[in-house]
């Protein structure tokens, strides 16, 4: 499947000369060295990179940085809309994003478990490579080690990224306040459905497809435009739910959420109800919520909107004081329920 | 052998309700956040993990920073002279350090199999803190990702760190000149031999200890003290050797380096003679070379020497120009030899 690359990229690597990963592809010799200037480097094309010191020296003209770090572990390495190596890209560039930076610099380690297929290798690359251009981020410096056989799962990749902060503002559980309206940036629960039915060989009517992508866009535009954000958070792990339960713990307020506001499309509800899940646990990897004055919510509605990768944003629910920090929702039979984290492990290696 | 932790940090984490890691630490949901509030905050420690977000926001002050990466799968994961969590802070640090910055943020994110003991991590979380206090450092954002039991080995740890240049010097194997003199900061191959043995059950009359130890202290001397440094690197896998010859290679310099003059250990010796390896190849964890100019050899070998990490630093040999990067070796009996790079795996899984 991976070997069918179709990115148009020149193949740098002389990969007749190795098929498989080796253990001293991660040794720091010679094997580690083609590895690098035959793969990496070609394809991440950075000049930083090429410099080939132990790190990357970058100028920055801001004072204030966004420093992030994320594992991926995803299994399958491929699924519907992206691999393994795009959200590598995508997760981390959005952690910075919600942190309301500029992404700019990241890192990659891989550590590759011995016999995996140089070819599978490359193109999971040159999916970073996409990814890092459409988020207009550069991969920097990087790590290549080898587990032994029966020691890793194929591949896992850990990025870090920086960004730099342009604005004055406290984005941040702590800055949200009674009376905020929360912006959703489009469906729900696609991302999570798209690894389940690739990993467990789920056939549905139509192929769901991960929305994985970057969102450093959206937010720049609310940024740019002024808007007072107040918090953002990206819907990873433990899905829509588990995330305002968080940022209602932290601030200690109360957040009510309109069930029947949440876009979900058909395909990934018909898949919920068959599974016994519910939309808003589910993990996605190109969604967020935001935070904003009531004030502004049909500004940053509107300036949502205008991104491609937010274009069905939609209001959800708002913020009020309480006693203490929870999350309700009213559900699409006009009942009110109190939502909880998700609790326990839903589908493991998600991301 | 973990659970005897001495450090004498109050154990935060109430251990009793989890003895091993589940899938659902790295859910994202309750199990992760009992995981990141009972351990990783406390014993971290720093204002930045704290606040919860998806990154971590910093004041630099200065305009040039670096940022390196480096995934840890030593095995075993305790070794005489530290564990896996020491290497992790110092190999990144020691990156930084190399690029003649001064270390200052760190990034973990951990990849643990499912069943790992709990107080094993929170054994090694505790060796990352005590190595980011001396080391100066500070771990300011993480990630947690838990992969089903036989798809990893116990735990891999990725840092990520960034460092600030406080001076205007390029030190890169580009900046190498002929008549450079090359410091070696203290003996080779403890490392590789300490891993090797406590991995096989080796014994040897003595116990090796690993050489780990962060490396910014020597290398901030000298820059503070003007000394203009060229090139500097950590002597990690493929040893001194292989460093040489990157360094030969990409300067398109001959390197002439004195056998006699590189300190190795008795024990250390004797353990590369039964097992048929050579010193120069041997991966270390606190080792590295500065190439300085002529003038300052003296006062730099000075500096080093004045830091309790590199007092046995030594003068090991010099940079003449050649029609091609080169590494040559006066042996002991006086012959001289190339010096090529470490071919194919000496030994996997050293760092």
């Amino acid at each position: 499947m991976m070997a069918d690359d179709s990115s148009g990229y020149a193949c740098p690597i002389p990969t007749s000369d190795y098929q498989q990963i080796l253990l001293a592809h991660g040794g720091g010799g010679r094997l580690t060295h083609s590895l690098l200037e035959g793969l990496f480097l070609p394809i991440f094309g950075s000049p930083e990179l090429a410099s080939r010191h132990d790190g990357a020296v970058v100028d920055i003209s801001h004072n204030r940085l966004v420093m992030t770090t994320d594992a991926y572990v995803v299994h399958p390495l491929v699924f519907p809309g992206g691999d393994i190596g795009t959200l590598a890209i995508n997760g981390t560039v959005n952690d910075l994003a919600m942190c309301g930076a500029r992404p700019l610099y990241l890192s990659a380690a891989f550590i590759i478990e011995e016999g995996f297929p140089v070819a599978s290798l490359e193109t999971i690359v040159r999916s970073m490579r996409r990814a890092a251009d459409d988020a207009q981020v550069r991969v920097i410096t990087g790590d290549t080690k080898v587990v032994d056989r029966g020691h890793g799962h194929g591949l896992f990749i850990t990025t870090a990224g920086i960004g730099v902060v342009e604005h004055d503002l406290l984005i941040s559980p702590a800055a949200v306040a009674p009376g905020d309206v929360i912006l959703l940036s489009g469906d729900v629960g696609r991302h999570g459905i798209a690894i389940m039915a690739a990993r467990e060989g789920l056939a549905f009517e139509t192929t769901i497809e991960s929305d994985c992508c970057p969102l450093s866009d959206p937010v720049l535009r609310m940024l740019e435009a002024g808007i007072d954000i107040h918090c953002l958070r990206d819907l990873t792990r433990g899905g829509l739910a588990t995330s305002l339960v968080e940022i209602a713990e932290t601030s200690r307020l109360r957040i009510a959420i309109d069930e029947s506001a949440i876009p979900v499309r058909d395909d990934v509800r018909g898949a919920c109800e068959i599974l016994g899940f519910e939309p808003i646990y589910i993990a996605n990897e190109g969604r967020f919520v935001a935070f904003v004055p009531e004030r502004q919510a049909d500004q940053a509605l509107a300036l949502l909107r205008r991104s491609p990768v937010s274009a069905d944003a939609c209001r959800i629910g708002r913020v009020t004081a309480a006693a203490s920090g929870l999350v309700t929702m009213k559900s699409l039979i006009g009942s009110e329920r109190i939502v909880d984290m998700l609790s326990g492990e839903q589908l493991p290696r998600i991301c």
